[in-house]
């Protein structure tokens, strides 16, 4: 049997016998005996392991290097060197798969752009086996967190052939060369990948009361920014009889958890995120677990930026929409920590938002976080028929397209609200990663889809 | 404060006062009260309310149809009446959203040809309610299975320019409107949606051991049959240091797993499938917790097929694939449980599988369950790159497009294995179901793409 590091380095008690496999990290020979760290990707920290020089299967030691696949049995003891609780005192070692010496990982230090060309092999580095442990984690933290609360997990449709948004650029899906004959196709129609699974969540929500989604969403826009990716996934819980500010209250209580299951169960990953990209992370974390947050109207937000004296790059007045500056201000500078803005104009919002009673605002709230802007976005949605059809005409929507939508309106309608988590920018936040490609296991932006 | 339906019915005492919310179900009226059966979504049963006639709210009474959303407060009592525990004394009822006489749930025995074709209103109805809490249930229950074993939760990628199985029909995935200049599409190239994460799977094994996917995937086949769809979800572990015999063992420790957690903790609704889908059901899903599964070479198998004196349409000799009969036959008829077959003709298998030392079988598995035949299909991988090569140019696949993933063979290379669960093969095993579409919320299949 195979026991695995992670359980290795925090065992009670010593082991006789223990066997590890894993990939050798680095080697120092000594006349002897050699030293090993072993990792096998259970946790950030390495088995060191004392091999002498007579126990079988080291006549391949010189093979034995940095990326190299082996086994070692032996007896767990406790360590006498620093920094370490056990160690792998040897007694058979054994080379499962060799690796050249152009193996491309055996120094530190490449560049991020240099370990995308091989995210293959990335997550046998460090940071990348740490951020994608944490993905992993915090994926497990998000349907704890639904479980715990009663929310089913709806798998909305990724094939689709209406636009959430009714705006978002979109790829099409096909099995046909070209888009000549769209009754021809696999579909009998035009068909393309959901950029949101919220009108089909809110189907579901008005039947089983609260649900949730996981699951990738895509964009097909040009942008090149650190913050963009054709794939990425999203979280959309959808509430019955639920209002905007039930609506906030989830959105804030779900951030808050996360960052904090992240503090506490996170098998010394944060440290390496701490030490090695952004020097101030742990303490964030803790800020933003700690402290209430702040909410704040947009008619207010508004004000605040006018009166702040800063200059911005996109002015700021009532009816447009805040920029990425300004809600960078909103959470950094003014009020310095996460901070929701709600009751946004109507012109510049989708057409499911509720309209509120003056006319020209709708039930929208964004949660800003510092560092990154909009983590979430959500609404209460409108649930009156009327109300909606208006919405709709406005927006060039026609009723045939939306007949089912329409329906929820019809039969039983009730107030009910939502929101999305952009999941890529939520783990961004909690590891300190700057770029969103670098926390996907294998990202597709404009021009890259390798792997 | 709102209590959720299911939470009422599992009360340990009285609760006043009380608010619920959900959908009326039924509604009968007497001289100077109503009883309505009210529904939330959270559980297969209602709740019972017995609404005076002088509380506020009773003149909209007449309002309150099957399908309307309604409030009621009052408080939860000891039920006089058989069959429930609680019901609720209602102080007061408020009408939400009225359900018009043409409300399509109002009557039972709709075919499930009819409640597809209004995907968006039957998860209202009592057994769709039940198979999607059941689907949230069967997920949950995975990611325990997995987290509960240190396997990392891995999202490889959705649009992709590889295809796993150098074979299956895929959808191409694009924002041109044909395909003459793939160098001018969105990533530059031809790409499609995925057909398997176990490549990429392959390569998050070799760095942090134990993985697992958990997401869509999708085949363009033109299948009319109630077991095929064009987009499902898949489950895809992979275990590096891990050989054939440890992926049957996790195989088949997965499937007695989910069934168990479907047994335990299923809210009652296991009791509708057995009794209006599926009458052996429960029966069924208990033997398959108690009873080991047999496990026989594809060999053996023949041998049985062979000597079975059964007339199959698709004549058995070994060389040949397992047809559906065959493997029916196998589960249903002679061994009367589920069946591991292991070790396939290398002509019938992927090039992936490792080579056995006889040179003409692969390391191949298949689970099969009784009633729906392969549920998970898996293999031991092969891990020698001069191997991999050689079955690589066999089948007609160049180095050039597979570099990354000979790369995993080039350092530090080791045995590992994995299989793929068809999630709603599952699900449907554990409901009864006997469609796929009536057990994704909103199905994708030849000509259907709506809502």
């Amino acid at each position: 049997m195979r026991t695995l590091i992670k359980h290795a380095l925090h065992s009670a008690h010593a082991i006789d016998p223990i066997t590890v496999k894993g990939w050798v990290r680095t080697r120092r020979d000594s006349k002897d005996f050699s030293f090993i760290e072993l990792n096998d990707g259970s946790s950030l920290s390495n088995l060191q392991c004392i091999c002498d020089a007579d126990i079988p299967g080291y006549n391949d030691i010189h093979k034995m290097t940095t990326g190299a696949a082996i086994a070692i049995s032996g007896k767990l003891v406790e360590s006498p060197g620093k920094g370490q609780t056990w160690e792998l005192q040897a007694s058979a070692i054994e080379l499962i798969g060799d690796a050249p010496s152009d193996f491309p990982l055996q120094k530190k230090g490449h560049t991020p752009e240099f370990l995308r060309s091989i995210s293959h092999l990335r997550p046998r580095a460090n940071l990348y086996g740490a951020v994608f442990r944490m993905r992993s984690r915090l994926s497990r933290a998000i349907h704890r967190f639904f479980d715990e609360r009663d929310f089913t997990y709806v798998h909305t449709p990724i094939i689709t052939a209406s636009d959430c948004e009714g705006a978002g650029e979109m790829f099409r899906v096909t099995t046909q060369s070209d888009d000549k004959n769209p009754e021809q196709d696999f579909f009998g129609k035009n068909t393309f990948l959901t950029v949101s699974g919220q009108l089909e969540g809110e189907a579901f929500a008005t039947a089983l009361s609260n649900i949730y989604t996981f699951g990738p969403t895509f964009r097909a826009e040009n942008s090149h920014t650190s913050r963009h990716a054709a794939e990425f996934w999203m979280v959309e819980p959808e509430m019955a009889f639920c209002d905007l500010e039930g609506d906030m209250d989830l959105a804030e209580e779900f951030v808050k958890y996360l960052v904090e299951d992240a503090l506490e169960n996170n098998e010394g990953d944060l440290q390496i995120f701490n030490k090695f990209v952004d020097k101030g992370l742990i303490e964030r974390l803790k800020f933003v677990a700690e402290r209430p947050f702040q909410r704040v109207s947009y008619t207010e937000a508004v004000e605040i930026l006018r009166a702040s004296g800063q200059k911005f790059e996109y002015p700021v007045e009532w009816g447009v929409n805040l920029q990425s500056e300004h809600e960078r201000y909103l959470t950094e500078e003014h009020f310095k920590c996460p901070t929701t803005v709600y009751n946004y104009p109507k012109a510049v919002k989708p057409f499911y938002m509720r309209t509120n009673d003056d006319g020209k605002t709708v039930t929208a709230m964004d949660l800003l976080v510092p560092g990154i802007g909009e983590i979430i976005g959500g609404a209460q949605r409108e649930e009156r028929l009327e109300v909606l059809q208006a919405n709709m005409l406005e927006h060039g929507l026609s009723d045939e397209d939306y007949w089912w939508y329409l329906d929820l309106r019809k039969y039983g309608t009730c107030p009910h609200a939502g929101f999305g988590l952009g999941f890529e920018r939520m783990l961004m936040f909690i590891t300190g990663m700057k770029n969103i490609r670098d926390v996907i296991p294998f990202s597709r932006t404009p021009g890259h889809c390798e792997f």
